[in-house]
């Protein structure tokens, strides 16, 4: 089943699994572990600043000699946000703030700097980054193109997956409505745009030539089974690398993939302006319930940085963003490189069964 | 692969594959042809009146000796909706009733006689129906079970599958977020509730002891064999069958399936009250923006029926409620029978193509 694979020889991969680039949570240790057992390691570097950025990657280098992937946001052009938006987001905060001990926020929130987005470019076409991957739109390729990268784009509809090859990208990552975290959408409505595996993969599969991964809610040999039964040449998996101890994932997030069930996530807007599925918190619902509409992505995860890291540090998972997909309750506390040989072996397990 | 499967033994059946219960779509033609070919065919029986019901399995019984399946709502008692609430709701209708030439309604829209529900169920006990099925809800089984009905319920979440398996139902219908139709949620909160598939039937298949039967998404052989890989150990397909030349599927409907994409279907209460998934047309767009709060289950559908009726007779799709799920344009215009053989084929080459 290995064999004779698209995704595999595009990436030089062993395997067609690829861990998901989530930003915060993908330190050098998880990608190199990943690419070391043989599936493709990436790293989310949406909100490193370029010397950040290489010295990530110089870090990777020195754990692996495999290839891995780099992930980078579409920033959008200038994000504004009034004083009275920011002011009124802000005292919905507030009580939060003060439970956690913070002070008034000193600085309005705002969007990274001008100009990263094409630092950030630069540098991995410059580093030859072997796989670019990139999320909520299409940047310029031919830079990273040029320098070899193989690159990835992500769809949430077909009509994305159209837009993606049309532009130039080697592989299409199918993000299916039980993914965790942010929807990659960059074209579609919200609520049309989440489609699940099971429907989006197929008529995926039978619009572009490109080879597709499946990700969202793939959490064993069961999912990855299925996405190949599917149409699909690779999977995607995020939230099954969140319980690893490579992960940057803080204790209280681990401890409620764990606890989750297959009804605690929501898709929100309120962690950062741009919708993603999150395990539904106490903090949640009330933005939710509170009318505001959220400041634009990324302001709104900007005003809210300095609430999720003081939660994270005081182990108060009410006040945090436990991103998470739809099958977290699948999530298994197991090393990075054991993981993935669990994910192959289990694979083989379902298609032997089913021969 | 159809050997040694708990479905197919439950049901009687050559292949596991359940031509879903699909309320108005489901003539005793389109019942036989599917039990014919080896699958399950389901009436699908909610609205009809005793009398009524009984023809209908006598003419599925002229027509196949095989088993099949009749299907019945648990309905509300006594669902209430206020003068107001219906004027309000008629207003926002008659522009509609207008363009369509049906005059002022000439009474409150109601639901079905009090007892329909007890009725029915004797008479699916009574004439020894070899499957039922249920949605909605729970209804008291003693009766069909004493008279050796095989019983299926349906679950939209891993807690709904457990109270199902604890009244004592014999399987249980995973329903994925991607099917078309009315929601089956009878426990959880909408939004939590549209559970992917991917996500949902193997969390499921690790919760209960019975087999699993997954829905939503369905439409070919790369769809049964993902969900076989997944654990279930059947399908149901509904808006696969609903382009069958037996099906009661008005033409405009079956066009709009063949022209549907990914993107086509939203989750809506304006239907019937209940959420059901459908292509989103003006009519639904128009009462979702109006904010009014559609009557509650099925008064709304009563009060919408001479809408529905007639905008099918004169070809409005726009008026129409275009039921379908997330993968609608896989749809294939076959007979019932060849589709089902089409289905069987296309999955044992996927296995095939995987072993």
């Amino acid at each position: 089943v290995w064999a004779a694979n698209r995704v595999s020889d595009l990436l030089g991969v062993r395997y067609p699994i690829v861990q998901a680039p989530m930003s915060g949570f993908t330190t050098p240790e998880l990608v190199a572990a990943v690419s070391n057992a043989g599936g493709l390691g990436s790293l989310g570097a949406a909100l490193l600043a370029p010397d950040a950025l290489r010295a990530a990657i110089d870090d990777v280098r020195r754990l692996t000699d495999r290839p891995f992937g780099v992930n980078l946001f579409v920033w959008p052009e200038a994000p504004q946000a009034s004083a009275e938006a920011i002011a009124a987001m802000s005292e919905a905060l507030a009580p939060y703030r003060a439970e956690l001990g913070l002070p008034e926020p000193q600085q309005k929130p705002s969007a990274p700097p001008p100009g990263l987005a094409d630092a950030q470019l630069a540098l991995v076409a410059e580093a030859r980054v072997p796989v670019f991957s990139f999320t909520f739109g299409i940047p310029p390729l031919a830079a990273v193109k040029d320098a070899g990268c193989v690159v990835l784009g992500t769809a949430t509809t077909v009509a994305e997956a159209v837009e993606l090859e049309r532009a130039g990208v080697d592989v299409v990552v199918a993000q299916g409505a039980e993914a965790g975290g942010h929807r990659g959408t960059f074209l579609g409505r919200l609520e049309r745009s989440l489609v699940g595996g099971l429907a989006l993969v197929p008529q995926m599969v039978d619009r572009i030539r490109l080879p597709v991964i499946a990700a969202g809610g793939i959490m064993d040999g069961r999912g990855i089974a299925a996405a190949l039964a599917l149409g699909a040449e690779g999977v995607q998996l995020g939230t099954a690398f969140l319980s690893c101890p490579e992960s940057g994932t803080p204790t209280p997030h681990m401890d409620a993939l764990v606890d989750a069930s297959d009804e605690s996530t929501v898709v929100t807007h309120v962690y950062s302006g741009r919708p993603a599925r999150t395990i539904e918190t106490a903090l949640i619902d009330t933005l939710e319930r509170s009318g505001l509409e959220p400041l634009p992505f990324p302001l709104q995860a900007a005003l809210l940085a300095e609430i999720r890291t003081a939660a994270a540090e005081q182990s108060r998972p009410d006040l945090m963003f436990l991103l998470a997909g739809q099958a977290a309750a699948l999530s298994r506390p197991l090393p990075a490189g054991e993981l993935v040989e669990t994910l192959v072996r289990e694979t083989e397990d379902v298609l032997r069964r089913l021969s």
